[in-house]
């Protein structure tokens, strides 16, 4: 039987999903001339009805959560009948294709277990001269153990997206309670900032790659992280602090952590932007960093590499190269999923199991 | 000078507001036949360009967020342009037609104060065997006060929206953290549930006006409640409590505290959907609760209500009538002012110097 998709605005029946995967689309347009359903990377052409109703039913997709948008007589609008989130720079549809329930447990709501928070935290920043916002996940026993502190996770979404993606999109409060209930994470603060990638790169006239998003740099060391020391009860120093991105987020996260090593202990790229080419330098090759493998490896207590197989070979050839060098680099491989949400919920939850324990 | 409107997605030129008010909006539509646009209940036919971009300027609108829809070929949609706001009973588009700086002060970040912190909630209900999602707003010195403990208000959205609303459409964050700062009103906790009504009244079949949203009641009694007064430092008791809402979450408002006059002590609505009528039995109206005026006064600190001057007398007659009976009720009005955000937000700013003060 094809249900609605759980991430359809409440009371609405389409998009469906069916047992085999396949999202159903009904739209409702007399006066259009053509509608189509663009979800992941393809176009589907609508069907027009005797009533002015347009439906069509997709392939079977990949499991997990995708961005779609309606394409409206050539004007691309999320569907009224989605819920809407921030990505590829504007406000899109959405649809999870479920997993199975034991597949999805780690990402899922499970009323017996103690749960985090989420906060919406604005503070003002000097190098914008504006207010900015960020998300701090807070874990269950932080309200309970009043003088206890916590290690922070500062933790990037992906170029069009923003500081609401990981929370909204990417489950992490779901991640981050039961991995912490389970006993396989410790207890730990989880920052999401914006990181001033949130429009698609080439928008901005003369802007070159390496400008991209690299004004969150020092945002992040010199206004965010001292407001969160600052408002919350954390632990401070290197060893208590990761970082990690997905996609542009992973290519932020490695620019920043290892100008940094004196800052963070702990690094993740999921579906890393990372550009290390096999003919790099390693003398030269961000800082120079990797050019004493010993010295890193005492800095870096984990260095982590995930990547979904449907996204070809990047991160593995990038971890096999570190390695070559003497490099201690974690490599995950999430099965069968493409540069999408559920390939980062899985590199989320393999990635904080191995955070703050040594 | 046109400028952006602050609603815009991030980057976005369109729509821009005019110095007088108006909106101009502009999409690309080359294949359209018609692009219509719907906002504060007027539709705005565009116009089609050479290249195929539809323009359109509106007539000055009333200061305030306003929420409005493209209209493609007969599709209502939300406006890529837009951020996306849950009201309506969808996601649909909203718009800011800016007061003066010193006018929209009171719902202005201000980087000189301290800031509270709205965070997102979840937790199981027994009665609806979901989880539900509150967010709840905590005062700034909720951080550093540690043994503290706050009075809480419960303070609803109205039909077609949901709890998101008060804190993304209706500025609370900023509106309690300026009231606050400026020793206006006490800190306080402010919750934000949803109230099972953010579908438009009328479209389950059967459902009669008293039974729209009357599920949320025993919800906010038996469960929303504990959770707060078990997961918060609140103070308890009837004299800590307040509630209000907004239209149908007004009309909420006065069916469970009057049903409730043990529970709380201070009752707001605003543009409350109130339906007190001239003829009404006041020995039976509410349970007979107003039957008394003396007994009611003392039961009930502060009752409320508020509404905009584009809205009709409906707030005034009742306020008038309840009067006439011996009841204590304020009346405020939102001076040029219509059925939407900007009343609510006044009328929470003038409400809350009043709670948990006697």
């Amino acid at each position: 039987m094809p249900r609605p998709a759980s991430t359809n605005v409440r009371g609405n029946k389409y998009p469906m999903v069916t047992p085999d995967g396949r999202a159903m689309f009904s739209v409702r347009a007399p006066q259009a001339k053509e509608v189509v359903v663009d979800i992941c990377n393809k176009k589907y052409k609508m069907t027009r009805g005797f009533m002015g109703e347009w439906t069509v039913t997709t392939d079977p997709l990949v499991v997990g959560f995708h961005y779609y948008f309606l394409n409206i007589d050539g004007v691309a609008v999320a569907d009224p009948m989605s819920d809407s989130f921030y990505g590829c720079g504007v406000m899109t549809s959405g649809i999870e294709i479920p997993e199975s329930a034991s597949d999805a447990a780690y990402y899922t709501y499970d009323k017996s277990i103690p749960h985090g928070q989420v906060r919406e935290c604005h503070y003002w920043s000097e190098k914008e001269q504006s207010m900015r916002r960020c998300f701090v996940y807070t874990p269950a026993e932080y309200e309970t153990k009043k003088n206890a502190k916590y290690p922070v996770l500062y933790l990037q979404h992906g170029m069009g997206e923003d500081e609401r993606g990981w929370h909204q999109q990417g489950k992490m409060a779901e991640i981050l309670d039961n991995s912490i209930a389970a006993g396989k994470s410790v207890p730990m603060i989880v920052v999401m900032d914006y990181g001033n990638c949130g429009y698609i790169f080439g928008k901005l006239r003369g802007e070159t790659r390496d400008q991209f998003g690299a004004s969150f740099g020092p945002v992040l060391i010199d206004e965010v992280i001292p407001y969160i020391e600052s408002h919350f009860r954390v632990k401070t120093g290197k060893d208590n602090r990761a970082m990690a991105g997905l996609s542009w987020g992973g290519k932020q996260t490695f620019d920043i952590t290892l100008a940094n090593l004196d800052k963070f202990s702990y690094i993740g790229a999921f579906s890393g932007a990372l550009f290390i080419s096999p003919n790099a330098d390693f003398n030269t090759l961000y800082g120079g960093v990797f050019a004493d493998a010993d010295k890193f490896n005492k800095q870096c207590k984990y260095l982590f590499m995930g990547i979904g197989t449907e996204e070809g070979d990047g991160a593995k050839n990038a971890v096999n190269l570190l390695r070559s060098h003497g490099i201690n680099a974690v490599y995950y491989e999430s099965q069968g999923t493409a540069h999408e949400w559920l390939t980062w919920r899985r590199c989320l939850n393999e990635f904080i199991p191995h955070l703050f324990k040594k």
